[in-house]
């Protein structure tokens, strides 16, 4: 009944002009845009300060300490592509290097997302590929049973589906589904534009408390000032 | 009988001077001069290498998820002092981020310390406004129920009033009572002058053994030595 | 029944010549280079980026949030050595500080691994004396209980005996028994020469399913492709 | 473009027999027979030894701290349900208690499943309504901000859809998808009917390696026996 | 600056009438009476299922894996006493076992909150004597450094001073300021009668929705029904 | 360099008259007999109250995610052994459930002691078959990687080697070399007997102060009494 053992060569990616707008935002802004839904769990890190990405998700599900379908996916990567992967129960085995890193990058792929470990710190950020993962763990992995390609998976808490678009940063990851891009690009957009006002006046000393009109319904909630 | 709902508009701050004093000290040094007491707990990192801070507390009681208390603290933060939030339950959303930043700077306000999350990660460390926190996260948080500012507080498992000095850096935050503010100071600077002399007799290849006399006390304990 | 109180002067420590040889692999490889054992768990981390250190260990077993024993071992460590700490119970104390640091180097040692905390990260970071760490915590310790110096250990997971060697980067640490030194530097060097030249390969676009011939076991296992 | 503030009436349920022939086979036996998927994270306990449950889902979304929901989605509830709940980020405030209990059982749900926290452990206890949780706490929540009823969530780990069966009992718990309900019962039941069998001939005495026939896969992945 | 290694043997312990009045009201009640406050973290569990108790303050702050001032305590504690246990530092050593279970009985206490682990839980689970702990640790401790008893202290996250009222059943551990708790027991009878009421009509089959008169606000905050 | 792939079919176990003198007294009193060593990490609990067990060591050492090598062991079973199994990564997946339990208990076998999940908890605590594991999951295992049997290996952070006594009961469990079991039961025998009368005299009233002499030794460190 489940899907281990098989590789979906034909994915819908999102559309190259929504990913590339997408690319533009911070993973906060996209989330907030989006009504503050699909992001990652917050122990996803990036490997190196100020790591970055945003592409379409080539999706793994891989069995804890096993990295044989990271072999397997790196034929399905394109140009463009992130690599998400799930492990089927919690691991922070190192199953991603830098020789890995070398594959995905000459496929085109401009990162890597994993909820597990990985090793090579030091190469892979000179490398400069961005990796975010639940941890850094030089253990190695074997490669002897099946997992899948390009199947939904849950990822550190966010449905992933091949095809949608994942951003990250400093601050995380979030998971854009395939048929809302263009529109949560549109509403980061706006929200930027937004708080770039809003920015402003806050430096020049104007409180959010007047700003965002929040004194009357602090009021009305019962806050009391007292002297 | 609890707080909630309340702003205290007048606290008592800590003496500019003792404040002045100890901002030349590290955490590890004033916790210690101290005796060891006002430490938060370990989890409580910066959020860029190198942070550090040194002011008066404002504090806040907030409901997890919810960062309504912290535009109303803005307005009572003064020049030189530190935000300080606790959660009414654990909680690790993204309650502050560049916008909060720049207008608690704009107040004159030097750090914030908060036990729960924060976002804006490379916002934050481009504008060197330093921040203590539990975790970096992306996720947003509503604003929709009261907490209180200036009430005694738990803060990462440490006792915090308003107006106490609270002095952070890449070893931890540690919290000084306003009325032990200039003591902890002149105990500092007395531990500082102390250790100097220790590093330089070290640094020579004397043992600690010999520069603490420990070896009595380590014979009387029964430590014995194996050749 | 126990070690407690006992300090082991007379150690046999790892060939130099290995320990060098060994110092050129990076803890990735040297893992893998033994079969996939020796690693201590993933918590442990370096206390600034890019630390490094490759050295014969003398061991620690210590009372935890007491760090008389660190100052006991001092004395035995010389030129070339790695303090490696467990505590008998889970610790998170600040058990380590600069001033150690330096009396460590000046006898010698080049790194810290400890099942602990350690504090003064920022002039640790700036003497580049290399540390490896549970935590970072201010939070200082008594000396008021014996441990040990230099009997088997288990720190983070993996058993260490005195005289073994400890190579430590940004990946993790692995402990290489003494009386396999050479053997593990020599598989190292292997691994590292057949990773030169798959790196070239897959830097050309081929994929690790052909140069490492797993087509024909996959289609064994049952992997499926669908389009 | 979220989900939030919506209550979706109208859902398909999993097949009543399908949903009762499930109800026999344990949560391991039934994850195993569907292919070792569908499991929530293991951090899901009962709230009282021996509490088993199995109906089909109707789920909730809710703002971490806040159980309006919970609610909102007791008139969604209808014979059989299990009442799923997952939160916009991880939270353990006690969401749930013995006066909810009391109404999700006068409208014939038989369970809850929740990611959170929740209370009034010794009525729940006495009551006999299995409860199934991420921890135990007293702390109650507000109830100030909209979530969703009977919209696609991920609860520890799992996706759940409105409809679903849910099984749960002292090994955690299990999510059936709807379409695949008679599927995993047939497959269930099977396994079982298998695992008699073999529980006899491992009561006298054989061995897993001969009833299984492993001794040559073993052989040939190179297992060497050492007098 | 600290109290460490200080006794103090005059405390002032809340009303006999309002303690036996807190006895008879659960720590979820009791919390809610209070406006939400009060709580230790849920990680605070008893150590047999059932454990109850009710009592006074006595406090100890106590240094990680050493129990002195356990027995310094007992000498401090009168009848209707808890004794309530801080570390300084984050510790679950097993502090506490059935011989002093046995002395603090025999002294008139009525139960023990530790932040920190206990031993001989078959023994204590025999005596019945109620014991809340964050773990469960057969790992003895020293009795090598001092802390303090009857000093305000901060156990698992919340502020406690000798002689307030202390409350721990199966949903965790409440601490009602000396203060308050007259006025708090009379809340919480209050509360209680106010649940009966809704208990019956929930076991009716009315909604929650309509007891508590939730349709008009959540149609205000924009809930909406999809059919 | 590493054990892995063999099974070692010879090993000398503790003397059966020590296994049963030791199998008399609890896990904290041979803990304490043996001068506070040997005990594995307090995360491994019973799967049932009131498990206990005392047996010689066979060791698995394991793939994490792969219960291979469990069914390997269970030939090399004999009457009165605890299988204890490590895992070579961190790893609570279920890899042992009621089938093993009937065979282990087939063979003669005791009790196990896993570093990692098991399932079927309520089928083994039917049998009485004492298991104390990391966690309860009802995910299974693949069998396609080897481990070894019998080899030394690090449980939850004790060293056992093959032949040790292992003791289990609900304060956790302890690892008694093999050439120290009979030391350690007499230290046992011998500490309980003392224990014994100092149990009736704190149950009489004394204190702990005045039977063990603590007096003087608490005000050479300091100790002062406020009134």
């Amino acid at each position: 009944m489940n899907d281990l053992g098989l590789v979906y060569r034909t994915i819908e990616r999102a559309e190259p002009a929504a990913v590339e707008k997408l690319s533009r935002y911070g993973v906060a802004t996209i989330h907030e845009a989006m009504g503050r839904v699909g992001l990652m769990k917050p122990y996803m890190r990036p490997v190196y300060p100020g790591a970055r990405t945003c592409g379409t998700a080539v999706t793994v599900l891989a069995q804890p300490g096993d990295n044989w379908m990271l072999h397997v996916a790196a034929e399905q990567l394109g140009k463009g592509d992130v690599l998400v992967v799930a492990c089927m129960t919690d691991n922070v085995d190192g199953m991603f290097g830098e020789l890995l890193a070398t594959s995905y990058r000459a496929r085109g792929a401009v990162g890597l997302v994993i909820d597990a470990g990985v090793r090579d710190v030091a190469e892979i950020s000179a490398m400069k590929f961005p990796v975010f993962s639940k941890a850094i763990n030089a253990r190695g992995t074997v490669k002897a049973t099946l997992g899948s390609v390009n199947v939904p998976i849950v990822c550190a808490g966010a449905a992933v589906n091949p095809g949608d678009v994942v951003v990250a940063d400093d601050d995380g990851v979030v998971v854009v589904p395939r048929a809302l891009a263009a529109q949560a690009a549109d509403a980061s957009e706006a929200r930027e534009a937004k708080e770039a006002a809003t920015r402003k006046r806050l430096a020049a000393g104007e409180l959010g408390l007047d700003i965002y009109g929040m004194r009357e319904k602090l009021a009305a909630a019962g806050l009391k000032y007292v002297d």
